[in-house]
């Protein structure tokens, strides 16, 4: 399969491949789903699948075929208004916390939609324009970053069933592995340093322009933080130390009572964790998941470090090869980064891990042109960034460039965290 | 059909038969219906249409099943938590408000549940004790109160899609029938009356005991406010004019932009309404439905007029004959009652109907023994007494004596109104 | 002083008394009290001690001095807006739950106000016609309505706060006072009753017309449940038994954490609550105050029996003198019911007793007149009657028919209970 | 009066001088106050002005007096629970939306208290250790912030108040004036700056460290954002147009019916605002006050521009001398400012400018040690930094190099804008 990383200025035969692929794989991930489990909303945040099956494809029909095939006819005219998720340009839409009372489509009825669409599309791809085929490109890197949420969100929509059903089959814990090396630490000199994403293949609007920085020497943890670790902070009170918060994080978790990550329950004086592999033990030795940005604060607080900035991240990732437990390799959890090495390992893939940069845009940013420019500028508030792509994340579409960002107390994401801290 | 009203001392046999046509009359309710129109809930107030298929069920096998049949094996044990309504006495239970979110167990294990109950359940009737069959009529009764809420609740979730899905096809209105009489009034001595259940034949604890009450003189409207009547109260600023209101009542006016009964909407100058025969002209013939206590409160003020004490209005049912347009018609929604008489018409289905009286204790009214007894006497608080079922009650399902009874704000169940005054 | 209910059809001088003592109560009840004490409100349930003196000020100023007095000019035109309670056809209003946001008019600018207005009524009265004579008697029943919910309301406020200041100088408990008689019960045949106000003399609207009741035989407590009989329902696990308790008023438990009455602390193994005589230690022989209905109506069902109906109390109160622990004797809190006798003692005063009624319409009712019919009428939803008058509400104002209501939740009130059953 | 600016490391004599000094000034703030003004809290971001009094001197007992002055007796035990702000680390705390609860002490014995700690804090100060000192000094740039605060939350109480009281008297507006000069950028080159507090003098730890930052050429408007030019944006539908605002923003607007900034009304088609001199037209040329961070940020894009980023900000005002229309001048209004230069003018006082920085640590950011490192690390998450100070912001108090913070939904503060751009 292309994967859409090789697309720069795609020419219109691997654009099609592409195209063909990406949207593939997201009915694919929706295969042994009930209609019923493809509809329920679990959370106003969440989505239900249906909806992004049928989000995804409302894409490509209001911004390619409206727009650049003549005399398309949708397959519903309903469904701008029904599957249009926040672009004001695109005219109203049904209001978010409302999308799991969509009982009808059916879920048969949204897959006809998206074959119908894709039939239009392949028409399309082979004779578009360069600027049609760019927004294909962005189109379907929109449609990869729904198949992350996608699999978030059924994981949240599962986690509320006390029958706890799993996504996929358990797979079993190497409960027997050759144990995780202790934390060490990769020094980085600083200095004016580039990053962002350059002006030549495909990046989102938020990741440009490439720009320069200035850094303070500094080290990274040579790996994520694990479950152990995150069991010697609950043991050690970090969720009842209000020192360690940031004090909205500490007013989260006492309104929210949180004492462990997102999904752990204790069972018998062990942790147990929902995960798309069903109901499963804690593995001490992966990378902890589910946690919000505050209490990545707080375990940094705790463990005398600081989260990285986003700049020191990139300067780190964008000298190391794009490979990791991500989506493409099926196991849908992180998995113990085993390895030791004097460059962190474990960038890419896992968790989402959280940086200490809130999501503002880059000396020089320009939203895209057009209803497309609401994709990323207008969240540039209350959000903090995430790097480096998770188990969920399709290979292919993360890069070291590439900003994730979420509200500080959100935990529904495969979100984890690396450790920094100055020299 | 044996309806269970024919059922006092119930033996065995006829038991039987009523317990497998309750149970596969609510099956087939739920045909027509996806895994997904079966699992959602629309508000907390509703249930999902599986949940009530399920717990239903559950009735029989926790209190039946369970405590009269040696060696029974539940269908799986978690559906004592999953399927608890409200019984504090049956142990912990599944949140209301998240009922919506049990994408699993499917539709189809839902009905294997029943399959499962419903066998042991025509093993144990054969042999069941007297104490056995008056919980089993309990349990039936309870499951067809479950078919009308079913009803009332998918109806719920339909109208808040705004494709406007269809629960039956629709029949086409009788927009040249022979018109409405005008109202006329039918009056009543007053005095002192027996209301009330009698000690003999099924009825809910809450009807009883059979006690007298002092009437004074009274008239009833012939029949109940249509949705003409109800037009001139909008046009005539009803909803505008805080005079008219409990206080109460124009708060949740102002608050949820009340200004017409639930589920109506204007297009192009004239009423529609989402019906479980789809989106239709509002007939101005057929009683109104779907309003408040709050707005038949303040329509009868409007009119002059006041609504009645449900003991007048059992006073006046008693008289009469039980038949009208009840869930066996499957017409699904009020008719015109086109009758004049010098008695009450329709005082039996079409729509429930508010009366002025609060849900309390009869006096001498006594729980049910046990955990059944949660049935009625626990909600005797807050909530107003409606009268004489509606299109989506079971015929066999209502008596004269029967008392339903909902909070003064709820519209999403069919019910009207119909007008009294003091002679 | 003249009491208010020896005023039928009052003559003009000895309304003009009763008036300057009614009003100059009220400002006596204001002593000792700063302009920061009189000026916040403490929750929206309550009014800032200013706003007492100011509506009911303003209730002469809008309803008689307006409508009556040529030429009167108002005092300040914006106090129309500012102290408007509820009366919707009075105009608009401040918002209720933000009459603690006036720190001006001050309160010796209110007081003022005060004056001005009982100078032009004075004038008024002695050549009041018979209708506005009975408007300044509503208008005095009114202003003794809010001394007592001014006493309740600072009561309320003083709670709130660590310091735990006394409205009035403590009075030292009889701890060494001759016990209580154990509860005995006083029966009533029943029968046909008349209750309700006769058309002679003042009563509020809702207390009449007088009219017909049919009771069952009931006996009533003779005296009110006591600090100490609560303690046993304590301990006894009532606050944590979900069977004794309506569905809503448990819901209140577990939301609200209620596990004593309003104001009770415990502090070294002894229960203390708050008083208008400061921070005081629970005295088990007094009746127990500030419980909510649903707690009254759970405590009813602990012991085995229930609470009287309005009728049942009124029957019983219409033949004894009124008398008892009210307002004029200063103890501002309930005292000991020693008494045994036949008939039910401690009736009037110490607290208002819950009844099982709810608040409705007598047959007949009738809303007065104009503005003024937004008295009562319209809260006749959602709300319980109590009967008889507390520690807090003034001698001459209560009556055996009068009805007082509040939401079956509130609790700020001097709300207790006396048990019923039936015989 | 010595500023506090001009105290590095101060000597005794000096620093006793402007410890008298800046706590005579809260008192006058306070001066035509009532008891109930200074009791009663508007909201609950805002605080009386009792608490503000009162916790600026429980700062010094807490820190100063109990950790420093052996035997020092405390004014009154509880208050150090009744008058903690935020202090984990200092004990238990009274909720802060109930900080308008406390009606006693009175605004006298707050008075006291000050008096109290005063006489101890005048011997403490003549023999206090470096580090004392140190603490001294923190005090009294924490009780110069609350001497802001209170104007704050006076205006915002006066605010609600449909007699729109003044807290000082009016001031004639200039309205024959010289008009203001148009809009001029001033441009600056970038490259490597340095910004932050120097380790010499007094500075918030949030300042620190210094520390270099590499800025890009940009440009400043010579002056803030007029009100004349927010009328222009409001006249072209500004608050109607999604597209210029971020999606949270948005949000507010629709959900809080914002049309235009905090306080400002419009009577016979003229603006007027509530402010410190009472209700008064607003003046076109004044700089526009009282809007959030979104509303500046929509404003910044309607204009074409966007919010400078802190560092730019400050690299820009480091060059100049700190004057300004700052709160010892006693307008307590901003005001136009006039002038044109080179250079932009008016970055200090007026009204504090948003800029485009979320609060987040410098590199190296270390809290101070022990409870008082609470102040600001905690408060780095979801606040956009604001820079410059206001009319209400004591003269001596502000720097180059100061950060205030604030939620970006947050209005009540004297908050506005300069706009800026890339070169």
């Amino acid at each position: 399969m292309p994967q859409l990383s090789a697309l720069g200025q795609p020419e219109a035969a691997r654009l099609g491949e592409a195209y063909m692929a990406v949207r593939a794989r997201t009915v694919a991930l929706s295969e042994g789903l009930s209609d019923a489990d493809a509809t329920v909303q679990s959370m106003p945040d969440a989505s239900p699948v249906k909806w992004h099956l049928a989000h995804t494809t409302w894409f490509f029909e209001t911004f390619l075929l409206a727009e650049y095939l003549p005399g398309y006819s949708p397959f519903d005219p309903d469904y701008a208004y029904l599957f249009n998720s926040y672009y004001e340009g695109a005219g109203p839409r049904h209001a978010r916390p409302r999308r799991g009372l969509l009982t009808r489509p059916r879920l048969e009825e949204v897959l006809a939609y998206r074959a119908h669409v894709d039939a239009a599309m392949t028409g399309l791809i082979t004779r578009a324009s360069p600027s049609a085929r760019e927004l294909i490109t962005l189109g379907l890197y929109h449609e990869e970053q729904h198949q992350e949420l996608l699999l978030t969100d059924i994981l949240h929509l599962f986690a509320q069933n006390p029958l706890k059903p799993a996504y996929r089959p358990g797979q079993p814990l190497a409960v027997d592995g050759p144990g995780i090396a202790p934390l060490s630490w990769c020094s980085f000199e600083g200095g004016i340093v580039e990053i962002g994403a350059s002006d030549t293949g495909f990046a989102f609007d938020s990741e440009r322009p490439r720009h320069r920085a200035l850094l303070e020497p500094f080290e990274l943890a040579h790996r994520a933080v694990t479950n152990g670790e995150w069991m010697e902070f609950i043991e050690d009170g970090g969720y009842r130390t209000p020192g360690l918060w940031l004090s909205d994080g500490f007013d989260h978790v006492r309104r929210k009572d949180w004492a462990a990550p997102l999904y752990w329950e204790q069972k018998d004086g062990q942790w147990w964790s929902q995960t798309l592999r069903g109901f499963q033990p804690v593995d001490p030795d992966a990378p902890v998941c589910h946690v919000s940005y505050y209490e990545a604060d707080a375990f940094a607080s705790w463990a005398g470090a600081r989260l990285p900035r986003e700049a020191e991240w990139e300067h780190a990732a964008s000298a190391q090869k794009i490979a990791g437990n991500l989506a493409d390799l099926d196991h849908l959890r992180p998995r113990p980064q085993r390895g030791t090495s004097a460059a962190p390992t474990g960038l890419f893939g896992d968790t989402w891990e959280w940086t200490a940069s809130a999501f503002l845009p880059y000396p020089g940013f320009k939203p895209l042109p057009g209803t497309v420019g609401e994709y990323n500028g207008k969240f540039m508030s209350g959000q903090m960034v995430l790097r480096g792509g998770s188990c969920a994340t399709p290979e292919g579409h993360i890069r070291a460039s590439y900003r994730n960002f979420f509200q500080p107390e959100k935990r529904w994401q495969f979100s984890g965290l690396r450790l920094a801290r100055d020299l």
